[in-house]
């Protein structure tokens, strides 16, 4: 993607409170981002947040997708559970079922499936985790977008399977060298001033390299930019992120 | 339904293990039974067995419906767990759906919706929770047959709303006299010969009276006819009912 | 109680948190109080939570009480779960127990027991829960305060089993004319001014009517008050009543 | 231990039953064993028949330990959860303390503590999670009776720290020459043959070699032998190899 393109898309991960426990900032979010990736049960979401985040973003017209993870409510999806590739597609085909029927009510498709936390992170470097996300997305919905991070194992299996692939960078994270996300633990790993944010996406979606946190440069290909709905500063990171694609001509809008 | 009938259908709950906990005579019920109610997650049931149990019955040509439940994996699904109609309404499109998935990839059809234990029972008399479950049903699922005891709020509701609605009786449980199940707490209450069982099925489905626990005596229309999968007789009373039915000249088969 | 008492308990209840899922001003309310209810994983509350939690009180001299729920952690123990008396006394025992083991590490008594929630409100008139649960704490810790609505089931039976009662009074609730709380769905129910809640509590412990929701007046016994820490204004109506008591010469310290 | 030693330890998993789902043979192994490890609700055990479980365990004198699991109903606690040694040593607080209160009930002491399948296997190679098992039980119940592997790092930390240690030996599971138990997936790594069983442990704690199922010899030490409730030979086992030990003159009875 190069500064003539003319769009580009805003996700974040929403509807991730369960019960009386409430998390991330989606009211606010959702007039500035383009697609969203809804909490499917098994980290957060229980059915009625499912319902009404569902409904919420197809009245504003943002794109709804599935955000499958790991069976692990206590650790918020972010843990790396023991799973066999069998058990990992058919948990993925129970989370997309349920998320795809709050789609039917709500009379929108199901736009794009993005795996969660540790399930993304771990099939960035296991094509056989990869390859039971994706078995499970080609045998449901063979039709939707599937984000995930460019050069990551679980690119090259949704690739190989012909699945429609949105590569996705993320706003308010730093890069290794070698395209991975910095840890979160690594100081400076999140990115919280909203201009810095946005002067750095501008600069990877104009095909520029930008600064990894090993002291390196990288550039990151983008169709879809991530801002995390649970972080402080989402809200302002995601305006500003907004006005400068605005300033830079681009529109704003789902794939 | 008469004697004259020429096919009646029998179904039973399956699939509602949950990882290492193991219940229902599932895979000895399958050759017996022509439709079958599989758990969704709720009160039994994980991804893996779902997806386990749906090809397993695809396999034998037997239908398959989803059987959802109360959110209570603890208490089984027969505590009657306190919850709004919009809540009964999710966690049903979310349990729906998820079995959906399931059948689509096995390529079947979802056949019918049957509710589990205490819903069910909740349901019988009470219309906001029946209409909450049947608009769940109308909302994802218009087509599918709903099974519903005779005479109940729960087979009112879907009638209203135009669901098609089989009536479902019990093989192995005692009736009171206002047509309602004889609660499993009172003596006799759970039925366990297998010829008496399958004797009692024909004079249902032939229209003749059956006596009730209080004494009395009671018809039973039934298009399907319920046996638990986790009675210890289960297999024997499928066995002896599905001989009788067929010595009777009728077709077992779902509707 | 009346004015000439020269000490009073606050308490809240805390530690509700569970994983990532953070709720509860516990951190700014705890140097207000003088005992906190320590959820102990059913309603909230993971065990580091607990152990946290029970390390920063005994840190603070805050006394530490069990806060058990019904097993309900998507309703955060508002739901009135169906149970049985042993279900109930044995729920108990298990989060009485975990609770106990944190303050044993941490070095402090368990002082006091006051349930959550349902189960509070369920055993405020039904002598049959109020039992199973005074039964759990006799059995397990009997030399505990019991926290309890004046007034209520739950106060009489464990009055009548010998427990050391203290009598519970809501600063933030308003309160109808048979000295229950107001439904927290009713208009008015609760209350948010922190001026106008410490001078009714001020009036409550000196033995004067307050007006009730329902346009009556009631006088209110209190050994010791409750804040919840959950809604938005605890932290000033905790400081506000915390500073009117200290101006008016009472003492807040633990019973 | 040798064949003049008068007494030996036979313990079993028990109490894993949660809520409709039921597991193990626990009631016919009861009056075989002389030690049981109780679940404590992490990976099965519910209140109720915890509570349950001790209460039988104490009327027929079976010591009483607690099993504590990493937080995985799903898995059976077979499964290897990421958790810092912090959430291990909370987890097992609040496990620990939870048994302890039926225990006090009961009228029993909380005799030992075992860590349960994927805890005890991980912390046989890792000593970071040993440590802080062993922290928690030195933290709560200092006197209780560990049992280990012998030549573990879960027995070498406990050492350490001056836990009494009861060496465990596994009577129905093949073993590798370095004295780990053989996986699960290998063929022959479940012995079910009573009377080789018996034979076997006799063999052990003679101070015999046994065969390896990868073709070597080795020694097993054992003061305490296990014999698992949820294989289909458990109480043919227990029989078998309670009747060859009182045959030898060797007293079965806890530690």
């Amino acid at each position: 993607m190069s500064t003539d393109t003319l769009a580009l898309d805003i996700n974040s991960d929403v509807g991730e409170s369960y019960g009386a426990f409430r998390i991330g900032a989606d009211v606010e979010l959702f007039p500035l981002i383009s697609s969203a990736n809804v909490a499917c049960g098994f980290h957060g979401g229980d059915p009625q947040t499912m319902d009404q985040t569902v409904r919420a973003l197809a009245g504003l017209g943002v794109a709804v997708g599935a955000h499958p993870s790991y069976h692990d409510l206590r650790g918020f999806g972010r843990r790396n559970i023991p799973a066999t590739p069998e058990e990992i597609r058919t948990d993925l085909l129970y989370q997309i079922g349920a998320l795809h029927a709050f789609c039917q009510v709500a009379g929108v498709p199901l736009h794009h499936v993005k795996p969660h936390g540790a399930l993304y992170n771990t099939a960035t470097n296991d094509r056989i985790i990869a390859d039971a996300i994706v078995n499970a997305v080609l045998d449901l919905a063979p039709d939707v977008i599937f984000y995930a991070l460019p050069g990551s194992e679980l690119e090259a299996a949704a690739v190989a399977q012909g699945l429609r692939v949105a590569r996705e960078a993320f706003a308010d994270r730093a890069y290794m060298s070698d395209g991975t996300l910095a840890p979160r633990s690594l100081a400076g790993a999140v990115l919280e001033d909203p201009a810095s944010v946005a002067d750095r996406v501008l600069r990877m979606i104009g095909g520029e390299e930008v600064p990894t946190l090993d002291g390196g440069h990288i550039t990151i290909a983008a169709d879809t930019i991530c801002i995390h709905s649970d972080t402080p500063g989402a809200v302002p990171i995601a305006s500003a992120l907004r006005e400068a694609l605005m300033d830079a001509g681009i529109t704003i809008r789902a794939l």
